[in-house]
């Protein structure tokens, strides 16, 4: 498969299904079930019919385009990834896994006719939460994990109920009576990496082994508003120095632990925040990423412990609040395997990383055997007009998923 | 003086004043030219009238009521406050310096009749800056100094310019031809500390021997916003922990300093400001204090080369902004003789001090002999509708003025 060039027609795909959600200053925002969705998840619906796929709606909008298989007919190998963007997001994330998906099924049907297994590519509904405060839409139905009592009361910041959202767009409630797919023998996701380690090593793939946990906690410091030239030193309860000084020592404690556990105090926020008064309140948010859970715990426990010893010597209140508390997820072994041998028998230069960002894969991975393979983000951007991939670096990624997907639906 | 009994009639005549403006939830809200602001003039200027002084207003609203001196009638005695209050402001801070004043005033006449000097107190217009973004309109106006440029274009938050609200209040612009007054030969201003020093070290009267200088400064700090998952520790530009371990620098290095130097990061701001970003953006300001100006500079230079260090050992980009620098004010060496002569002599608990804060005075003192008394804030609290100053301390506030006006005005 050394000849096959998939960069420019993947590149081509983005910019035309980009065009659905696209922003008058560049980017997307492509909301679930907004118009835009809507007309984007029709467009699919039709290019797939095009390169012969059987096409097909879940009730609430997932949308599959099917490569029947010849032998093994219970028996499917899924591809794909979201379809909604965040507002004013860029255009690969998301859409690159779908789009890799599309071009993988129409070259594998045309060089090898149809395969063992079914192998379908997905345009998953929902995973970004950006337009209701619910993320996994997606996955969670095609697994039969939604909850209608998780969604029915939600409105988005418009004030449109997903009921009435959802039905516009022609959609509904999944069925209570209808059969959760058993039929699923792998998934494997094609993703950005939105993160700039490959782009850093120069390596075109990466193949994912975990997905991290996370653990998210809001801090509130309370120490004494006063003014800040009448109250000595010594007299002050300074929450924004006591913040300060656990910060430090939050990310002190980090280095010590070395990759691949990473912590961002990524929310601040004083009070009352005014120049001339020494701080009196002081909130801040910590999320702590790793893959294996035991370290996470024994990591986020210790930064617990020096937070709360720092206040003592400051002087001031603290309130942690662990509000996320979120498992790794390990990758399937054997897809995994399977990814890797392909990867090195088409000589393409591989990565096995973990991903440090949440995916569709975390889910489906807790009851389908599941991996990732990401190409680099440009600058590690994502969420922004400014992600990009070089086109050599989308062909190596479909030429993986190709490689992988015949390994696993023709054999 | 010493079975005189001043506490009980000041609080009284506080509470009496504070009706003028009185806040719905507690409090005092006054602004300079407001209908609460002219009917509190008023009610001084008929009180004043009341206990036989001889009462004028200048062009923009300040108020003396005057004890007429029988010998060196070119020469003035002056002690008041302003009368203007922050937004929800407290009971004393600004009225207490007025009430002090006429309480003295009454007193004086009353037992030992007409001075030699004129005895004047003075209830200025403005001092705040709480309606428009102006503060000492009314000093700067006894001393000649207002520049009509500087406010004719100014509107207050609703909109109404600053020449409207003075003319609907019965005032204009100081007449181009007035004569400035050359006749002040000692100001002398009664306030609340605004601090804890004198609550914590149990003294009723402070003398103010300097008014600090400030520097203000606006430090932005750039580093790259970046994926809370995706991006290792070793990848991160981390703007808030640059600026965290920059706070800590600074507070080390102004413990170093040791009294009276203070140093505050009153507000900070930072981008995106979001749970699972990096913060690519950081800024926050620094308020710095200290009665020498030379240390004042040696402080603030050196917190701005160890500021850069960091910078660089961060790798983020810094910007230090110094928006204000304004000098130390000293107090009158001879009026503040005076002044601690009269608290020994009357076996007063008094402290010798420093105002973190700034006050009319500061303007005052550039030319006119001047000097501050201070009473205790009941835990430090400013600005607030929780000012509290026992009456007690008030008491001692007031004898120690009656005292200082005696050998000023009477000798």
């Amino acid at each position: 498969m050394s000849t096959l060039h998939f960069g420019q027609q993947t590149e081509k795909l983005l910019y035309w299904l980009g065009e659905f959600g696209k922003d008058a200053n560049g980017g997307i925002s492509r909301l679930l079930y907004k118009p835009e969705w809507v007309e984007a998840q029709k467009a699919l619906e039709q290019y797939m019919q095009q390169i012969g796929l059987i096409v097909q709606y879940d009730d609430v909008g997932n949308l599959f385009g099917r490569l029947e298989g010849t032998k093994f007919r219970d028996e499917t190998i899924l591809t794909g990834s979201h379809v909604d963007s965040v507002k004013n997001g860029g255009l690969y994330d998301g859409q690159f896994g779908i789009i890799a998906g599309i071009i993988a099924l129409q070259y594998l049907k045309k060089e090898y006719g149809q395969p063992l297994r079914n192998i379908e590519v997905v345009s998953m509904a929902e995973e970004e939460g950006s337009r209701f405060p619910y993320v996994f839409w997606g996955v969670k139905n095609i697994l039969g994990i939604a909850k209608r009592e998780e969604v029915e009361t939600m409105v988005d910041f418009e004030g449109i109920p997903f009921i009435e959202a959802m039905g516009k767009a022609g959609f509904r409630f999944r069925a209570e009576g209808s059969a959760v797919r058993k039929d699923l023998k792998a998934f494997l996701e094609v993703h950005v990496e939105q993160g700039g380690v490959l782009e850093a090593e120069r390596k075109s793939v990466g193949i994912v082994e975990h997905i991290v946990g996370q653990r998210r906690f809001t801090i509130e410091i309370t120490g004494e508003a006063n003014h800040a030239g009448t109250t000595p030193m010594g007299y002050r309860k300074d929450a924004i120095y006591a913040a300060s000084r656990i910060i430090c020592a939050i990310m002190d404690i980090t280095k010590s632990y070395g990759d691949p556990l990473v912590a961002t105090v990524g929310k601040v926020e004083i009070e009352p925040n005014i120049v001339n008064v020494v701080p009196g309140k002081a909130l801040f948010t910590l999320d702590a990423r790793h893959t294996q859970k035991d370290i996470l715990v024994q990591f986020t426990e210790e930064a617990t412990r020096k937070m709360r010893e720092i206040a003592v010597e400051a002087n001031v209140a603290i309130n942690i609040d662990m509000w996320m508390d979120a498992d790794p997820v390990p990758m399937d072994k054997g897809v995994v395997e399977i990814i890797k041998k392909q990867c090195e028998k088409n000589g393409q230069s591989y990565k096995m990383m973990h991903s440090g960002a949440g995916h569709d894969s975390q889910i489906m991975a807790l009851f389908v055997p599941t991996a990732m393979l990401f190409v680099p983000s440009h600058k590690g951007i994502s969420h922004s007009p400014l992600e990009y991939t070089d086109p050599h670096d989308l062909d190596e990624g479909v030429k993986a998923l190709v490689g992988a997907l015949y390994e696993l639906a023709y054999k």
